[in-house]
């Protein structure tokens, strides 16, 4: 198989760490941002994910792409099968990235965004190519964690969509088609309920962000690492199921539980509280320290789960599975 | 040191894994509970936690506690060191079992209730012994999961918090303290938050329930299996940590993003939708075998997380420390 190319526009933590996973899978990588530190920090997500992804493999990892940084858009998508757009979170800028972008993509080119935030026809908005632009949303850290959301536009040709999610298994990943295209697609609106809800709670003293974090990884963090929401609930339920779930929590719903109705304002205060909070919950360790330890974790927990072939580990079993017999 | 006793007091899910939990660790149990069927089903919990708990340690396990069945809370409680009821959520079913309990029991005993909704000030309404009376509050799977809620009210005596706490760690849980009540505590505030916004996505056909728990799997629920939300924004701010993660996450807040602003109707089309999404999401396994799959996937996830020593990993090893210095 001839190597192949993808582009990487932005060289951020999500930048760098899809420019990591590509690399890591054999493909060339080549980098543009404008920044001047783009290098430094690429190299240092690098390391952290050279560290940490062939630890998941039980078989040999593809050599190693060739990695380039470039001085425009054009030098870094000529080519380039894959086309992954990760720069900060503004309509404006991303319309403009777009703009070249497809001036100079293959016609054949997945053109995906990272976006958290904005709908694929948003994106499409003014495109003169919309149909090769969809949205490809990862999770931090993008050469550990599996998911990519795979949002359509209104205009994304559904060859380009096939192409997307078979590039992404070929990568490790798990592609999730969402049906229907909203504002922040699937995960972070769940996301951001808890961290609305978080707010509140460190707002009116009943925990802070540490003891946040506790009452999620000593409890329900470990159930949705393998099962997520709904299965968890259905087991929950016992012999009875989900039918008996939904009727005994069901009417929980109208409970004034959660301060959830309305959004609490980030003042300086609350910001401050945070982050101080946070200081002496990790202040011990540095953010690199941090970003290794989380790394060794969800290492050891995905090899927990290639041993029960569930879930991320099912899916890397797979994935070794695909790369025996490529080779 | 002589054998404690615990009673059990309503033998469903959650009171059977209470009863698995101190069992395993050495206790005797008592289980109240007038269903029929109480015994077949504490037993079959049992038989998933001896399956399950002793592959978490990595010292020789107490010897297993006596088991017994009664048909009165006062024969359960009399002597029993601790006396943890789950019945059902209903405040008056729970006033009564208090009342019977304060009658019988010793005055050191800790009166700890698993409702996952009620203030213990609310327990402790008309109350003769409410010092003794404290929200302890575990997560199913009761014999894995470490966390328990420990939730004082206002006529709570602070030595039965400690005591509690003891108990507690002492059973190889992780006692998180919350500063100040609340309707449904802290952990089950922000599973609220997800699973409404999770019906809505389904009720508007954005995704099913098995791409809502592939939404979590596969990325962010990896992450707070180990690390919970904030600690991991901190590490995803990069180098300028969780101010920067604050400033670019923010103005998000103010986004039209969810629609928890509202509650959803569970309306029985809704409950049939989510039901029959479930079967054919899960629907391939009995309960009893999706109990086991969890199990072994818990289990293999925190074997995972005692090799790097980090968050439920570290509280088991700690645990086998204890352990094998009592012995």
């Amino acid at each position: 198989m001839s190597v192949k190319t993808a582009a990487v526009i932005g060289g951020g933590v999500i930048g760098g760490g899809w420019a990591a996973r590509f690399l890591l899978s054999g493909w060339n990588v080549r980098v543009y941002d404008p920044a001047p530190d783009t290098e430094r920090k690429v190299h240092e997500v690098l390391t952290n994910a050279r560290e940490s992804l062939p630890k998941l493999a039980d078989v040999k990892m593809p050599t190693e792409g060739a990695l380039s940084f470039v001085s425009d858009i054009k030098t870094a998508v000529t080519d380039a099968q894959w086309i992954q757009e990760s720069v900060p979170e503004r309509i404006e800028t991303k319309h403009k990235v777009f703009a070249e972008i497809q001036q100079h993509a293959l016609e054949t080119a997945v053109l995906g965004s990272s976006t958290s935030g904005y709908m694929p026809t948003v994106l499409q908005e003014n495109a003169t190519r919309p149909g090769q632009i969809l949205v490809t949303h990862p999770f931090n850290p993008v050469y550990l964690l599996p998911l990519v959301e795979v949002v359509a536009g209104k205009e994304t040709d559904s060859s380009i969509v096939d192409a997307a999610c078979e590039i992404l298994t070929g990568v490790g990943m798990k592609p999730l088609k969402v049906r229907k295209e909203i504002d922040a697609h699937i995960a972070d609106r769940l996301l951001e309920a808890v961290w609305r809800e978080g707010l509140w709670l460190i707002k009116d003293g009943i925990a802070t962000t540490e003891e946040l974090d506790d009452a999620i990884r000593y409890g329900f963090g470990l159930r949705w690492g393998q099962m997520g929401l709904f299965e968890t609930y259905r087991v929950a339920g016992g012999e009875a199921g989900m039918a008996h779930f939904m009727a005994q929590f069901g009417p929980c719903l109208e409970w004034p539980w959660t301060k959830l109705m309305d959004v609490p304002e980030l003042t300086d205060e609350l910001v401050d509280k945070i982050a101080s909070q946070s200081d002496e919950q990790s202040g011990a360790y540095s953010i690199r320290e941090l970003e290794r330890i989380r790394d060794n974790n969800l290492v050891a927990m995905m090899r927990g789960l290639k041993e029960t072939n569930w879930g991320a580990g099912k899916l890397l079993n797979e994935h070794d599975q695909r790369m025996k017999n490529n080779t």
